[in-house]
């Protein structure tokens, strides 16, 4: 090993000069130094990536990079935060520098699409696994929260979930994964412009990484109300039309990793959200509806119950000795 | 395993309410929205403990719940900043209860001794390993830096460097430690209120973590400058003073883990210094002076030359394997 801790940092995270002006210090001191403007709220999420669980352990340092942001910046977009500064905590096997670069460049990649600086974190010997905290900034009070949903309100989804689900089921199952299924898988875009357009209309929204029912089921339960999902309804991408049906249900609504709004609106809100998605070029869908009784129901188009096979993915509940 | 991940989160790390009033939203929604006040600046670190490198595999659950947070404490206090808000990303192995209260207990201990509230984070199944962010408010500029050290400043410690170290050479050497050393290694004091005081006066400050030789390293390389440091000046705890030099020394220059601060001051700032150290019942001691040449020069109080057997710790080139 002849590469030191300093080096790793020097060499791969720390920018020539931050992007941002409100970056009064960045890496290299002990903490960093930041300004929140005048009238702004902070919003920070935090996500970890562990190899063998979030990706597998061999694979591309570029996509681990990439993702390990996306994941926190779909925390932001459901918030309808505007992105600004991120923590990185990377515990490593060994400090292979192809690695290094590879994923730095992933990481990267996704930050210079947000006016996003990485300010400082920290690197350690262990197994591989990525810790990202981001911070955000939204007008005061008009985060986008998962417990203001009320009976009557229209349920809407961003883009079409369970491609990634499906990519992930090709490769488990020893399939070729389809090239732009596994874009979705690999490379996800988070619907950060939606959710800063959202916060600007107002609405109740989650982002969708555990699986639709699942993350419905957080923002219903939040909001202390229920909702009737309509199955048929969600939007399937061009390339999942021919698989069946069944299969392509369960990892629209059990799969995650989908990085979509999941969010509800009054018919008010509901003129506005449409207008600012196709200037967006964003597909949004009607999905179901906001409604008194607790609990989810999936239905059909033709009123029958559909009775999904488990809620969602749970780290804890989810798999055996992993 | 029969707890999930939102019953983990439930049980153990949500406090019934914020003991702030600056936390808009908590643990809950997909990222916690937070205020700072006008005229505060935000000062963010994060650090990651993974078990059998930064602790032992089968190290207390509490100590472990507490050193994830002194450790990053520690770095608020480095730059004078007052603690307010952690986010914690916890993977574990599995779910035992019994581990989780206690990790919790060791956790939000030192977090009620500041005031702080833990707000978001994140839980994953994997190899043991703890990362934590804290956020920290310091009033406009005010932030110790360790970059600003100047020719002819002179050079402190808080405590005792040397005791953690000490103590961890005598478990690793199968004796048994003593338990005042102990202490120290499992249950340190970050210096937070001594760090806030230093704002109020101007230093130059870094956190010894990495050990004495390492920390002051940092702050001559990131002053453009360097120092002599007085070997012989460097207070030993009263535990220490019947053991070998040579190793306690060792321990003092190299051995991190010591949660003190380093600092610089000019002549008018020793004054007032030593005061509020007074005052707050914390010993320190000049140790060297800031010299406008490179490097560290060690000294003996005859003047000869002392020559450490290295700088100090580094996760990538200090150990093989491990």
């Amino acid at each position: 090993m002849s590469i030191s801790e300093f080096q790793i940092i020097e060499r791969y995270f720390k920018q020539a000069r931050p992007l941002r002006e409100d970056v009064v210090l960045g890496i290299g001191d002990d903490a960093a130094v930041l300004e929140v403007p005048p009238g702004r709220q902070l919003v920070v999420a935090m996500d970890t990536l562990v190899a063998g669980r979030h990706f597998p352990q061999q694979g591309s340092a570029f996509d681990i990079g990439y993702k390990s942001l996306a994941v926190n910046l779909s925390d932001l977009a459901a918030m309808g935060a505007r992105p600004a500064w991120a923590t990185l905590s990377l515990t490593l096997p060994e400090a292979d520098e192809r690695w290094l670069e590879a994923f730095a460049e992933g990481f990267f990649n996704l930050a210079g699409q947000y006016e996003l600086d990485l300010v400082g974190g920290d690197t350690t010997r262990g197994p591989l696994s990525i810790t990202v905290q981001v911070s955000g900034l939204v007008k005061f009070g008009r985060a986008l929260r998962r417990d203001s949903a009320r009976p009557g309100q229209s349920m809407f989804v961003s883009g079409t979930p369970g491609d990634a689900a499906y990519a992930l089921r090709q490769l488990q199952s020893g399939e070729e994964a389809d090239p732009q299924l596994l874009e979705r898988l690999n490379r996800p875009q988070p619907r950060v412009d939606f959710g800063l357009a959202l916060a600007a209309i107002g609405a109740t929204a989650v982002d969708v990484l555990d699986g639709l029912l699942a993350d419905l089921g957080h923002v219903v339960d939040a909001s202390c109300c229920g909702a009737t999902l309509w199955v048929d309804r969600i939007p399937r991408s061009r390339r999942l039309r021919g698989e069946p049906a069944d299969e392509v249900l369960a990892c629209q609504l059990q799969g995650g990793d989908d990085y979509e709004l999941c969010f509800a609106l009054d018919a008010q809100g509901v003129a506005a959200a449409r207008a600012i998605a196709a200037q967006q070029e964003l597909l949004i869908t009607e999905i179901g509806v906001i409604e008194r009784e607790p609990g989810i129901r999936c239905r059909h188009d033709d009123g029958s119950l559909y009775k999904p096979r488990g809620r969602g993915y749970d780290h804890f509940l989810n798999d055996g000795d992993g």
